[in-house]
Formats: structure tokens, sequence, C-alpha cells
């Protein structure tokens, strides 16, 4: 993301706590910050991308990064985080004059390098129009999804429902193939039917049925199981705020835990969970016959 | 479907038990049979449609249609039934020497009428090579699923998938409209996101969304809750016989049973899980301000 | 069941397909019959015990033996089998002037030996009430479930309720195992608290918690998964022909389909679904630390 | 509880924030506390019971209470909260030398007034021993569950156990009564086979089987739906801290949700979840007339 804003004549200042990374963009010709605080001094835009609710109430709040961010900047974070926490740092930035949007990604590593992710942006939309040029050269969709922590609440309903059309659809290509259908045949009618969905359409889960995606490398890649977990934590957490009936989202969760437990699956790629529904998956198309055969290597 | 046939200079026989319908197609050229004997002697290609695996047995096997087919006709059977019962019947016919055909259909009677159906088609791709231009009259999609009873299967697992993603849909409109944003702006975000799916493109579920779906006139028309009850018995039973875990699909089956039944929709649009999920969803949009008061109207 | 009504004075014929449990029961002084039909003529009360509604089909009605039967004999049919099944059987036997009566039993083999089954009865209690001091030798429980396939029906329920309740069981433990606690000493609480079962009380999922039951043998012995399986199909059977939700049970019926999948366990006792909430559950109490590593041991 | 323990000859302090309460308990004869403070000061045992995790830490911690208990003093918070909290705030209290117990309870109202709780202790054994008399005169079962937190993680688990059941066993009834049996008679099968527990055993949920409990007087008082979620929010809650599966109680928390909201059920008692199972519950046993019609009384 910031390789693209310095090829877009920006002057970008980088900061993370991975040394490599910052060289990295120091190469590509982004100028290297000591510390997040040096990092945003001066700064006209700010971007930040953090693995938790709890690392970005800690840098704006608690390390008190928005006490030395000009009041004239506009703070952009592209973390997934709790719509909650969204809202009240955007507040808190709102307290010291500061416009923060909250802006979410999709597209995966491969969005971010080819410049072509999806931006889901939660604050004022005059706000989100001042720094969308910014964002165009990163993302190819931004979405104004509605006030502060709008963006949060769109990416993990989005989320919620992938991870049930992922696991819903790995269950239909078992179905076929447990009665004879090639699983590519099926996958090719569902995408043009009513069963359409963005799995078949550029990542579908059965081994071998599509090219280039994670399913056809061993489920390497992709979007890790683990990943996919905390997301959906974060839109049950939604879910229990609200009290919204999310049967098919909780199940989603619970077959991901298991596929996690069971399988040791935690760091492969999400659509691996056919290998949940369907161990044979790995197999020869259409059939039954074992590809991959699971055991309990030892029991005590 | 008749109708179709007719238009594009096909001899048609029709016979149906609503005598209207009979008249309807005679109205438009076709001829009136005096029973399903009728029309299928001397017919070249025969074109069946009915509600359940016990009429498709019963009609060809049981009362004997299979005797008086031409050896050198062709079977079509449209209707969606277990996917054994096709294999059957088939099997039955291959033993007269009459090559058959598992041929379900979807797109409803919009489709139907404007012969842009969607064939999902099992049996010996040299026979559908036959009749696919007859088929072509009355739909745009003519899929090859496999051999005897792979169209039954490919219907049931698009169903069943589209069931799931149906109330997945449903859940995400509902945690997004509860944490505040408008169902539109979230369907538009969803829809070009990963969890695109055949439900935004087309069917949304959320009323007011999408212009002259069953969501925006109140549920009505469109495809049953208790047809989509049946289909996800069909898929399940199928399930059963392989043994094949399909828990999503399952707990869409059982939300429309309690949609069904707490609601008493089951001539609603299947789209109406929507209700199910949130009460409040023929409210005005991102409320919770329930516009539907559920009541329980007298208690013994 | 035989060598119990031998020893409390009854003349019994008995027949069954593998010859050695003829000779077994033979040896404790029952005669051996050549054949079913051998078996039931000149019987006062014919008791029968098949696996699966069609061998009970099949046995009646489609080999005849309805038809050798005296009509002044009472019929004691004691499989497991759909209760639609058991009513058109009995309504059969009752053309023919004979009462019959479905009697499902529960206690597994220990309970056959030593005559301590539990029976559900479907049919006229005054017919039950005749044969009653003969099930008495074989069980201590004998329940008067309804008119014909009544039995069959309180049997499905229950099984399925069991199967829920001891799937939710392993997960309660599973969750208080990770959370710290002996789940030993969370058994003890919850047995005498609201979350009190039969699975706490005599069948306790977990390895060591309790002796002599499978889940402290290696889940060896017991009822199989693959039976579980089979009643559940019954039960969500019923559930489809009257259009009932159950949602427990029917995410009850797919975990144990996973299980069996995942974990080759079909021939495992059924409390076996613990390995697949907690693979750790093999290890030291309390630990995730995981006793059995679940492997794939061999991927195309 | 306090007027128990002032029965029982002990010197008690009162202190709640509804006053009508703190009467209630003087007039009983214990002293009334002006605030909290008053209440704990020169208390040899601080006994607590406040309603969520947020109440605790804020008495405890945030408004300083620990700082104003005795270091010899024995504190037992007997609220029902997160179980990460109760070792929080027993550290702390550590921290001062103040021993803490977390000491959730079951047994209702009922179980309050007549001295028949149950406890579900986490922290030290030789701490629970000096404390244990004094809860011998509010209790009958006094369990230590574990070390710090432990109470509480048995309190979610057996809870989480609870809903499951309770809802499974609404299934079981439903499907029972759809195939005509009489719920009283299935549930008196069913509770003393393996589907036995404790809803069948003291707290049925089918109205009219059983006398005294909710169900049989419209599912008032009791245990209301809108407490059992809020305990399912903490069960879950703990899964997701440990990533354990719980399939079936998510399910359950769900189902629940669903009843709340489709239902307006959030202050009937939980055994209501029977109405969402079968809204036929209310009407005549065995039938599937529905007593009780439930009917969109207004749509906008």
């Amino acid at each position: 993301m910031a390789r693209n804003l310095v090829a877009a004549g920006h002057a970008v200042a980088v900061y993370d706590l991975v040394e490599d990374l910052v060289a990295a963009c120091a190469a590509a010709g982004a100028a290297s910050a000591e510390s997040a605080r040096a990092a945003v001094s001066d700064a006209e835009v700010v971007i930040s991308m953090l693995p938790a609710s709890r690392h970005v109430r800690g840098l704006y709040l608690e390390d008190g990064l928005l006490a030395v961010i000009d009041p004239s900047a506009t703070v952009v974070d592209c973390s997934t985080i709790a719509p909650a926490t969204a809202r009240e740092v955007a507040g808190r930035a709102r307290e010291r004059g500061i416009d923060m949007l909250d802006a979410p990604v999709s597209g995966g590593t491969a969005g971010a390098e080819n410049g072509t992710l999806t931006f889901m942006v939660g604050g004022e939309g005059a706000v989100l129009d001042r720094v969308r040029p910014l964002l165009e050269h990163m993302g190819v969709n931004i979405f104004h999804a509605g006030g502060p922590g709008a963006g949060q609440t769109a990416k993990v309903c989005n989320n919620m429902l992938l991870a049930a059309q992922m696991a819903a659809t790995a269950e239909a290509l078992a179905l076929g193939a447990a009665g004879g259908l090639d699983p590519g045949t099926l996958s090719a009618i569902m995408q043009r039917s009513s069963g359409g969905n963005w799995p078949l359409n550029v990542y579908n889960p059965w081994p071998g049925v599509m090219e280039g995606v994670p399913a056809s490398r061993g489920y390497t890649g992709g979007f890790l199981v683990d990943l996919m977990i905390k997301d959906l934590e974060l839109a049950l957490d939604a879910a229990t705020e609200s009290g919204t009936p999310v049967a098919m989202g909780s199940l989603a969760r619970n077959l991901y835990r298991l596929h996690r437990q069971v399988n040791e699956a935690g760091e492969l790629d999400f659509s691996s969970i056919q290998l949940l529904v369907d161990p044979a998956a790995g197999g020869k198309p259409g059939a039954q016959d074992p590809g991959c055969k699971w055991r309990c290597s030892e029991r005590v």
C-alpha cells in the first residue's frame, strides 16, 4: 500500500515494528520513521493498519498518538477491528478536532500489491471525499458505508456472510461429489444458477477446479483459517451487542473451530473447510476414495 | 414451456389434470390430449413435469406410460425429484429401449414464460445433444451434469446452497441494520465483495432494496417457503443416503421450518426468511423499530 | 432375551440368520427352528428383532410371515424402525386378526443379558397387559407409549434427545477443561445441577471420569456412532414428515457425521463425540495438550 | 440469603441500591448500611451479588471497595460474571492480602429463600472451608470447582448445557406430539431412559405436564429468557477465548435470540423455548391444533 502511494508521487513516511517491512518501503522510495510518533508528525494524512482492536486503542489513545497528530490531518485506520472501538477512537479524535475514518480493506496481499483493494469506509462523506484520491491509488472499490464504525460493520457483515457461504458451498460440492457429480461441472452449473456466489466465481474450495486458488495448491497462501475465525469473532461480538440472531454465522464459526482443531488447519486457507466437510476432496474429483487419510497417529 | 415450443413451430400435444392449463396451451396452438397416454403416443419427444418422486414413478412405472411410448422416442422429465427415483425410472426406460433424461429446471414461472429457464440435465450426452435444440426454445442455459440422475443431484445441491446463502444473507443484513447501516448500502458493498452472491445480485431479501423482487411486494409471488422446504428434503435425503455432513444445509432447513411455523409463512416467498431473522425488516431501513408486530393473538 | 425367557420357564423356539446365535440359545434350553416360519408356527407370542424398516416389512409382509402366524397369537416387534412402517405392518396384522405391538428397547446388550431392558410399547393397552409378564422377564421398565407406532416414536424422540445432550455435554466438558477445570469435578457439579442428565449420571464421555464406561476404555463397546446415526435418521425422517423444526437434533446428526468421517469413528461408541469437540480429551484432564494427534497421513 | 444468615444467628449488614430490599432485610433483623463501604467495614466476611462483570469490577476496583475491606476478611462474590473478570478481581484482592472466592449460585429465588441454593466456588480450598459453614446456611450443595474463576467457569458450562438440553428437550416433545404422543407420557418415558435430564425431572417445558413449573403458568416466573441469553454470552465469550468449538451451545443461543425476537419472549421463563419449536404447545396435549395463534398484527 505504501509503495503504491510512493509510486503515485506522494511523500510517505513509514513505521512498523518489523524493520524489514520498513526497509522494503524505504527501498521503494518512502522515508523510514523511527517511531509511530515520528511518522505522523507533520503528516497531512495518517494511515494505519493494526492487528486488533486493542492495538488501535493502544496506539491512538493509550500511547497518545492522537496528541501528536496535527488537528488538520485526516486519520484513516485500515485495521479490521470492532465497530465499537472504531467509534470510540474516532470520537476521541473528534474531540481533538481530527477527522478520522475507519476503512478496513478486503482483497488480501495480492490486492494490496496490485492496488486493487476494496475499502469499506465509515465516517463523514466529506472527509472521505478529501482522501478518496489517495485511497484510489491503493484500491479500486471505495465504498462509503455510513458514519463512524460503519466501515467495520460492513466488513464484519461481509466476512460473516463469506464464511457461511464458503462452508455452504463446500457442503454442496461434497454432496454432489458423493452423488457422483464432477465438482468442476457442478461448480459451473451452480455458478450460473441461484447458487452462484463469490467462492464459485473466483475462489473455488475444491482442489483442481480452478487454477491459481489456494484449493489448487494445498490450501496454502490466501486468507488463513485463524484470521477468518478472528473476523467471525468481531461479527459475533457485534451480534451479541445487538442481540441479532445469526444462527448460520455462528454455525460457520464453530465449523471453522472444529476444522482448525481436528485438522490442525489454523494456517491453511479458509477454503480448506472443504476438507472438514469432505476429507476426500483431495482425491480424484467425484470420488469418495479419500486422497487424504486422516489418522489419529497416537493416542495416550 | 409448451407455448414456447409451439411458437418455435413444433407440433405439441398437451395433457394436464388442470383443464384450464390445457385450454391455455390449446389457445396458443397446441393440441389438447385426453390423457397422458394419448399425449405421448406417436411423440418423438415426451416432456413431463410433475410435483414429486411418487408422481413420476406412478406415471411412468405404475400407470405404465413407458409401455405406450415409442422406443425411438426420447423422454425428458423436468420434475424436481429424488436422484434415486430419476435413476430408477431411467433404468426402466432403458430396459424398453427408451432414452430418458432427467432435466429439472430453475428460473421460476417467469423463466418458463420467457423461455429463459436453466436446465440441469442427467443422462447420456448424445441424447442431450439430440434434444438440445428443443430445450433451447425453453431455456438459455442447458447444462449437462452427468449420467442418469445427475441433473437432479445438481438441482438439489444448488438449492441447498441457495437456501443456506439466502439465510446467511438475511443474517448479514440484519446484523448490519442493527449496527446502523442502510441495508441497501450494505447490499451494494457485499454484492461487489467476497460476500457477493445470487440473492444480492437479483433477489435481495430486504424490503425496498431492489425493485421487482418478492421482498419489495410483501414477499408474494416467487419461490414459496413450502417449495424450498420440499427441495431441501430432497437434498437432505441425498445427504442421508451418502452420509455427507451438511450442517449448514440442515440448519437452513430448520430455520425455514421455524419460519413457516412461527410466521405462518409457507406461502410467502423464500426470501421472507428475512422476517424470521429480523422482524423489523419490514420497517424503515436501518431501524430496529419493528414495522411488523408479531403477536400471540390468543393463548389457551 | 431368549435365554431370559427360557430361564423363566417358557418354551421358546428361536431362529436367526446367524447359526451361532441360534446354537447359543439352544444350549440354554431353547428349541432351534429351521426358519422364521417354523419358529412362529403354533407360537402364542411372536417376538422379533430386526435391523431396519425394510427387514420388518420384508419378513412380515413380503415373505408372508403374517400368513402363517395363528390369529390368536400376539406379535411383539422389538426392532427400532420408522413409526410409519410399524403402523403399516400392525395394520396388516390387524386385517388378519393378529394383535401386534411395536416395542423397541433401550439398554444395550448388557440390558438384554441382565433382563434390565426398557421397552417402549405402541399398540393397544389391553394387548400390552397380556404380554407384560413376558416382557418383565426381559426388562424392568415397560412403558405404554400410545397406539400403534407410538413405541417407535418414543424411541426416536428419546434417542434424538440423547444424541443432542451427549454432544452438548461434550461441549460443556471441553469448555470447562479449556478453562482449567478438572472434567471429573465439573461433571460432578453439573450432574447435581440444572445441567444434570443421563450421560453425566451413567455414561460420562470424558475418558477416565467414570469407570466401566466406553470413554474409559478407548470408546470401544457401547452404542456405535453408526447406530446412533441410523437412529437419528429415523427421528429426522419423522420430523420431515411432520415438518417439525428440530435444529438441535439436526445439528447433532451432522456433528456425528463429521465425527464419523473425520475421525473414522463409525465403530466407536457414540460418546466419542468428545474427541470431535476436544481432541485433547484423551490427554491429561484439564489440559489442552493433545493426547491424540490427528494427522493427515497422506495427501494426494 | 441475608435473611437465612440472620436466622442462623449471624450479624449481617446489608446494602443495595433498591431501598425496599434493604428494608426487607432490616425487618428480618439485619443492620441496614448507608453504602457498600459502610456495609463492608469491620466485616469478617463480605458477600456480594451483582448483575454483570462491569459492576463487580466497578465496585471492587474502580470504586475502591477492596481498599476499605479488612485484609483479614474473606470476600465471597456470588455474581455470575466472566471467569476472566473473577480472576482479575481476585488477583487484585490477593495483592491487598484479601482472600476472595467466586461463588455463583443456581437455584433461583426459591432456592435463595429456602436456603437450598447450589454454590459453585472458585478459589483456594482452605478459604472455602473457612466460609463453608456460612454458605451452608444459604445452600445445600457447595461445590469446590477449582482455583480463582473456576466457580464462574463451572456455572457458565452448566448453563450452556442447560440451555442446549432445554432446547433439545423441547424439540423431542414437539416431535413426539406431532407423531401423536401425549407429551406427559413421552416425558415420563424419556425421563427414565437415556434422554433423562434435569428439565424432564423438575422443569418440564410443555404446559400442563408438571405442576408448579413456569410452563404450567404461562411461562411466568422462573429464569427469564433475557437472563439465559446473558449467561450464554458469558459461556460463548469463554469459548471464544479458548477457541473451543461449541456448535450446540451456539445454536441454542441463537434459538433463544430468535425466540426473544419473534415471540417477544425476553421476560418469559426460558422453558418457553417450547413455543418457538412448537407454537401449538399451549394447546391440548398431543395436538398440532395451535392453542396459541401467532399473528403479524400489523405490517408497514
